[in-house]
């Protein structure tokens, strides 16, 4: 393998080459050479003070460059990051450089005290923060305008000189993980620290959540299962199921809070500091002092943005929304067709065209699912948001109500308008399970498969995967930057939603949901993981101290499906059986339930404390030695 | 006056007396060498380095001493305590001694950079910070045990040792800020900022809030004065104007959010942090080790907490309220009573008999309310909570489930059980009138005869009020040590909790009740600021950034408005008109209606910012500049 070694050689014999930088073919020389020198250049000179290596294959300089960093440089680093580790008294406190002596497991010659996810964020987080000094442009690029203070790879990533930057694989490592992750059939909990340590906290969280979500789903699961055995139509049995449901789903919500709080004091994440936001790659405006910071950046008047949201993407959803109200009364046309059709022609056939429709409805709601997904990414992006977490936000925001729907509205309309239970049971268990396969056959299967392909077509000869870790760190580089890139966490969460929807909102009539919704969850921890470690890109660890706005979604879907289940029990011919003289009393009873369970719902997520007793203690340690050593400066 | 000058006289010839404490007759007078000596101590030696006066009378020294401290002190502590202040650049920042010339106003010969309420505050700080060191018991006391940590003034007042500590009031500030406040008779803003530099914070915000709410209600008011003036009975008219007021106290209440973070910005309370929350003083329990500070101090297990709260203080609660329920019922067996009565003899007195039963059941009320309180009081302190937050959160809760069954229990009966809107009407009035009436008596007027009354026995002869700073400092001690003292500003907003509910819960049956409340408010200022200026004792300021525990429950009983008032106008005969067939559609088109209310007023909440742009960005530039400061580091 021939390598040129950067003029860093030198200094750094033991080089380790933690993150990609593609270039665009053809950048100009004078480009590179001032982005390299301002990468390695002296933090003092504001530069990065990393490691540069360019990456030289048999057809010569493909424009990739490898960068690394010294050990010391990533200590500086995690301390800029503001990362927290545990200390040798076992309390978690933000590493210092000065203090590094008190944490655990930190020797100068432990080159693991860092995770290589944790190096990979902070070189990912330094070349970030790589700014403009005095330039106009970037070198060469005279329409690729510089300011001072501008974040040089954003502007970069946006002009199209920089292709990508990405962390490398570690394949020892991933062989590790996959290994204790899904190598072998077990029954467990997946390895989430290890996890946590490979991929980083937003994703390792992901998968915390997936798999809490289908341990919670088993009791559940489990009451649902007599239902269908037994086809238990009492209204006793239905109601006693049902409130059942809707206390648990507030108790799993809370408790969630809790275990998520437990997880991320141990990661560290609970207690690190929020970094101030820098504005999101893809914000523009004309150049003005942000109030905040007093530098020169782009600004974007706020009016002009409310304007964009409420007259432009509103009305936009909204039609969206009738579309897809529209796409759903031909839904129920095609199926009055097929009702029809199969009365007429009593065969196999017919009865197999009577699904036909479900399947079809399910399928078109995919694709508009995604479609209209596109539409609010550039919606979205087109309202100019300052901050990504305000644009993620709101594009969630689009997403969600859209996704709501889209997956409900028929599920509504057959149980409030026409009054089908029958239908209703039948097209959920349609939409459900149809929805999942499609899901994990677009999410994981279709990529894995045409990641194989690529693989092959690559023409490296090797026969079986085991022999990945003898791949040689160009032929490494070359497979990965083809990979697909892991979006976030944003469909993943999406279809958990969806799933909690389907099983929640009309758990008193399809109790069998929740077993589907079991089954489905043990495969997609599987598919899921499976998609991580070999379909995509390794992505930058993200720390996140909680699964933020899905807990939102999540709560307000358990809101909804009170008030969804009453109505259903309400209807229920067994209830209506209780109340043979009055209707009003029937719906005057239902209506108290309601309340009432909305109630107990609040008051319960109310009392039950969002941290748990050791974690608050310990917390409250941590604030009382910080107020304690203000006290004594 | 005959004074003698404790020995501080020498360094301070400007003694200023700020606080005042009254030790018990007949205090050893080891104890109070010992208490005194600590008192003036250096910080070094685990002292409060304050200075100290004994007052003496013209009977003799009366246990009574005067505590004051230098302007150098003042400055140090402002900084322990954390006090925020306006810097010349017009930001708000954390006052450091060292970055003195940095604020507004600050000049070393200025001694009114702080107010007389931030030093009173600092010096209560510090007395109540002055903690034992080797100390097993009291000096001359051994009953009254110390450990190393232990508050000395709190010992000190749980054994009675220490009868009182008090801010003393200002008589030249007080005269101006009288005359300014309630003085003149005029139509205005209350002069917020001057309030809160003599009363400090929690006091200021509760007037603002007074004010803020008496503008609020002014449009129900002026939109429910037609109703009652043309006898408007049109159910279009009725459900518009319920309509406007659902929406109205959301706003209104969203809208308080960002006035509130307005002002306290503006005070410096927005941004000052939370201080380590010491044991309340009656907290006891077997000496242990906190496991947050690691501090040798009583601690009493959470689960034999828990099991006073939920098997001996819930059930008290629940019989209370049964027994409340139970009066109720008697009120009710009374009002019938009373209407056979008139209708057998009808006469001029038979008609006044009617209005009996609603004046007696409104004092049995607030005479109920009153002991329930003590037994509250009584029960929650039993329960024996460490932090006194948790103390008043408990107590609150309390307090305000009884208080809302007490006055709302009747309304709620007559509305959905009897159907009469003529005596809901009719009660509503007579409950809200004669409550208002009791509150201003017994809050007011009552104390402030007491305390003119007191004033006179004491013989001396001021001839008016207007000689009042003519009195010498042993006269002032001697009348104030007398004064009630205020406990602080919960009553107060109970009141307003209460006239919340009978404005909103019924508001489209008796649009009149925003009239009353807006009277009552107007004069409520009046006698709320007699009472804080004339009646009680000075109250030490206690900064604070919200009105707490205050806000949810006020949104609390807004969202308990919209289901009343969604079931009052479905129960109208008006409406019942439209839907002559069939009353189930008129209970779901009501149900329909009330759950998308409730939907709009959630998002309502969570479309409206709780802090004002400006704030924000001062708050994120504030947030900005520490991490560029700790980068610098």
């Amino acid at each position: 393998m021939a390598e040129s070694w950067s003029f860093l050689d030198a200094f750094e014999p033991d080089f380790r080459p933690l993150v990609v930088i593609e270039l665009a073919k053809g950048t100009k020389e004078e480009t590179i050479q001032w982005f390299t020198d301002r990468i390695v250049d002296k933090k003092g000179n504001g530069g990065a003070q990393l490691l540069v290596k360019p990456l030289v294959t048999e057809n010569g300089n493909e424009n990739i460059y490898l960068v690394g960093a010294s050990h010391l440089r990533l200590l500086l680093g995690a301390e800029t990051v503001g990362l927290v580790k545990e200390c040798n008294d076992n309390s978690m406190r933000t590493f210092t450089y000065s203090s590094r002596k008190t944490f655990k497991d930190f020797a100068d010659d432990n080159h693991n005290f860092l995770t290589v996810a944790e190096c990979q964020y902070i070189i990912k987080h330094e070349l970030e923060n790589l700014r403009a000094k005095d330039e106009k442009m970037i070198p060469g690029y005279p329409q690729a305008k510089l300011y001072p203070g501008k974040s040089i790879v954003r502007r970069l990533l946006t002009s199209g000189i920089l292709v990508q930057i990405f962390p490398l694989h570690d394949r020892e490592e991933l062989k590790k993980l996959r290994h204790s992750w899904y190598g072998r059939v077990k029954v467990g909990y997946q390895p989430l620290d290890e996890i946590r340590c490979y991929f980083g906290e937003t994703i390792a969280l992901y998968f915390g959540f997936l798999e809490y979500f289908t341990f919670a789903l088993i009791p559940m699961a489990v009451i649902g299962i007599p239902y269908y055995v037994f086809a238990w139509e009492d209204y006793d049995k239905y109601v006693m199921f049902a409130t059942f449901n809707l206390l648990w789903s507030t108790v799993i919500l809370e408790v969630w809070k809790r275990i998520c709080a437990i997880m991320t004091y141990r990661w560290g994440t609970l207690l690190m500091k929020r970094q101030f936001e820098e504005p999101r790659p893809g914000f523009h405006g004309a150049l003005g002092i942000n109030p905040v910071t007093g530098r020169e950046e782009p600004v974007y008047s706020s009016i002009k943005r409310q304007i964009r949201i409420y007259l432009v993407s509103l009305p936009f959803v909204c039609l969206c929304l009738y579309f897809s109200l529209y796409v759903m009364m031909i839904y129920f046309d095609l199926e009055q067709w097929a009702l029809d059709y199969h009365e007429e022609n009593e065969s196999n056939f017919s009865n197999l065209m009577l699904f036909v429709p479900s399947i079809i409805y399910a399928v078109v709601i995919e694709i508009m699912n995604r479609i209209y997904r596109y539409a609010a990414e550039f919606l979205t992006s087109w309202e100019n948001h300052r901050l990504e977490s305000s644009y993620q936000n709101h594009l969630i925001l689009k997403v969600l109500v859209f996704n709501f729907l889209n997956c409900f509205a028929s599920l509504f309309y057959i149980a409030f308008v026409l009054f089908d239970m029958k239908l209703l049971r039948q097209s959920l268990a349609t939409l459900l399970i149809t929805s999942q396969i499609l899901n994990q056959f677009a999410e994981s299967l279709l990529p894995y498969w045409l990641q194989r392909r690529h693989k092959k077509r690559m023409k490296k000869h090797m026969s079986s995967l085991k022999t990945d870790t003898d791949l040689s760190l160009v032929e490494q580089v070359n497979l990965e930057k083809e990979m697909g890139t892991y979006f976030g966490t944003f469909d993943d969460y999406l279809e958990l939603f969806l799933q909690f929807g389907y099983v929640s909102l009309f758990s008193c009539v399809y109790p069998l949901a929740a077993v589907f919704a079991v089954l489905n969850n043990i495969t997609e921890i599987y598919s899921d993981a499976l998609k991580m470690c070999r379909v995509y890109k390794r992505p930058f660890a993200e720390p996140t101290a909680n699964i933020g706005v899905w807990q939102l979604a999540f709560e307000t879907m358990s809101v909804i499906s009170v008030v969804t289940n009453c109505i259903l029990i309400g209807m229920s011919p067994q209830v209506n059986a209780l109340f043979p003289d009055s209707k009003m009393d029937l719906i005057l009873t239902v209506a108290l339930v309601e309340h009432l369970l909305l109630a107990i719902k609040f008051i319960m997520a109310f009392v039950i404390p969002d941290k748990p007793r050791e974690i608050q203690i310990k917390l409250a340690k941590l604030e009382f030695e910080s107020l304690e050593a203000l006290k004594q400066q």
